[in-house]
């Protein structure tokens, strides 16, 4: 008999013993799935939610394809200080592309941004961050515009802390979501920053697939180039995925409520909102920026991801605030 | 020892040769996974492009993450005459609500709809059709809409067949995007219907979850209502998902160019050359309905679902044809 002849009675008594392992067997003690949260009440939040949700026969049951959770990107994901890294790309891109572009000297916001007054830029207000974002994400195809995405963020370092951009990407909360992955969730990004400057490299950092992301956009166009289909990339705002677009962002892309969603300011008040008005259990998670000394503090007077409105709206609702400096044992996920 | 006395070792060669006949044991003869498809090149091009691209080793091997999949709806996982479905549902619901609109009876092209001339309603062309969209699709929230949508999907019945919308999905398709799916595809729908329209059931009916559906819609606004969030639909179009809107929806809801794309009219030509324009193997098939006897017959000349530009390109590019009279065993998946 074939089995007889391939194998020893040894090699077959340790196939028994992993069969019934698997069957009987004590179970292996499973590895803490979030070792950079400290023990305290919001990590208790967390975990007891998604034992809720998860557990057979629970009231708060919720079945794994409505397991949906949406997480904001800049201040939620990753840093966002002194402003939003795809703000520092799109200035990064004028200084390479102003070789191309000698009338930029002369014209704002672009020569502002050549002599480095950063203060002057800023206070051209919303027009002049447009103009800037426009002639550095538009005008190339998808394609282009994502190798330039993956050249920057492979290289590009943020100015203080030299690390990467994505090595700033926080370690507790690439953590929570292969946790919520781990038990049935589908996770999601639903960002005010670029689709696609986020999809090249989302996968990479936190194992959220592109089809996974939401952001806001400018409109492409489908055209044929030398005979080989493209899209380009048009000087004109699609879909700003912030505040109240957020909730239509979700629905728009994903289609069903989400069950959990996680933000940090007043941009993501609307999408935390739309997913505590469902049905059943809900969980809504706001990262107060809190740390000072390891990243950065705070909250209600900050130009970038201000957190005042929806801080109210944690304490009115009982949504959980996550204390970085208390609640994190480590921020940034640093170099591999 | 506490395995000798829980097992007779009756029951430990049991287990051993379970436990060996998952490594070594002959495989179980797996079950034809596309019954309703007669053996034949159209099925031969499916079965080798699957098996080329999920085999390891294979020089056209496609990594799981990116196997991604995307299908027409109308006329090629569902059937589409005499009407687009959701041009019936919008007739009937101009019919539902016109006791809340007597002024309708005087106005084009309400009149029309409710005298049931439909030539003349056709005749008013784009103007008329997106009238009457508006006036039956929006308005409302997105939770009401969704409701009245599962509501006639579960009860109304097609003109000639007398069967459920739902029942004249496509058997063969239906088993075609559980070939891919078991074969590590994620299948999307990428629809120039309305997103909302098909995301209530296409889970329930094709294995589509909500989040994997693209299709055209109106714009929706987030708003509080008696202190609830809320979409309201607004009679504005948002997206058109069709001929060239439909790479660009790919691009916007998915983010990854497809590897396999499923369509069945000139408005899919766009997707299914966006499709063949990547690296790679690719795989493009288009459903022709040549069965005037089981279903309908019709491509140039037809005013829905005219196949004549795309029957042209799957010529010149050797891309497969569904030769729906000879393809398929079995056309509906008909009441369960």
């Amino acid at each position: 008999m074939i089995l007889h002849r391939r194998f020893s009675s040894g090699a077959a008594f340790v196939l028994l013993v992993a069969a019934l392992a698997s069957v009987h067997g004590p179970e292996a003690r499973e590895k803490d799935p979030l070792p950079s949260w400290n023990d305290g009440p919001t990590r208790s939040a967390i975990v007891g939610f998604v034992e809720k949700v998860t557990r057979k026969g629970s009231p708060d049951f919720v079945p794994p394809a409505e397991r949906i959770a949406t997480f904001d990107n800049d201040g939620t994901l990753w840093a966002e200080k002194p402003f939003y890294f795809q703000a520092l790309f799109a200035l990064e891109r004028v200084k390479a592309l102003a070789p191309q572009h000698p009338e930029w000297k002369e014209q704002e916001p672009f020569a502002s941004v050549l002599r480095g007054d950063l203060p002057k830029v800023l206070a051209g207000g919303e027009k002049s961050l447009v103009e800037l974002l426009m002639a550095t994400h538009a005008g190339m195809s998808t394609e282009e515009f994502e190798r330039i995405v993956k050249d920057w963020i492979a290289t590009a370092r943020h100015p203080t802390t030299k690390l990467l951009f994505t090595e700033m990407a926080y370690q507790p909360m690439i953590e929570l979501l292969a946790y919520l992955r781990a038990n049935g969730f589908k996770t999601f990004i639903v960002s005010g920053g670029g689709i696609e400057f986020m999809r090249p490299w989302t996968e990479r950092v936190y194992g959220v697939p592109p089809e996974q992301v939401i952001g806001s956009s400018i409109k492409t166009a489908f055209q044929m180039k030398d005979g080989k289909p493209v899209l380009m990339r048009l000087a004109q705002v699609n879909f700003i995925d912030d505040k109240a677009g957020k909730p239509v962002g979700i629905n728009e892309g994903i289609g069903r409520r989400p069950v959990a969603a996680f933000g940090n300011s007043d941009g993501d008040l609307e999408m935390l909102q739309w997913t505590a008005a469902g049905p059943g259990a809900r969980f809504c998670l706001i990262v107060h920026h809190t740390d000072a000394k390891r990243e950065w503090a705070y909250d209600r007077d900050s130009d970038v991801g201000r957190l005042d409105k929806a801080l109210d709206a944690a304490k009115a609702n009982g949504w959980t605030v996550v204390d970085m400096k208390n609640d994190w044992k480590r921020i940034y996920v640093g170099p591999k």
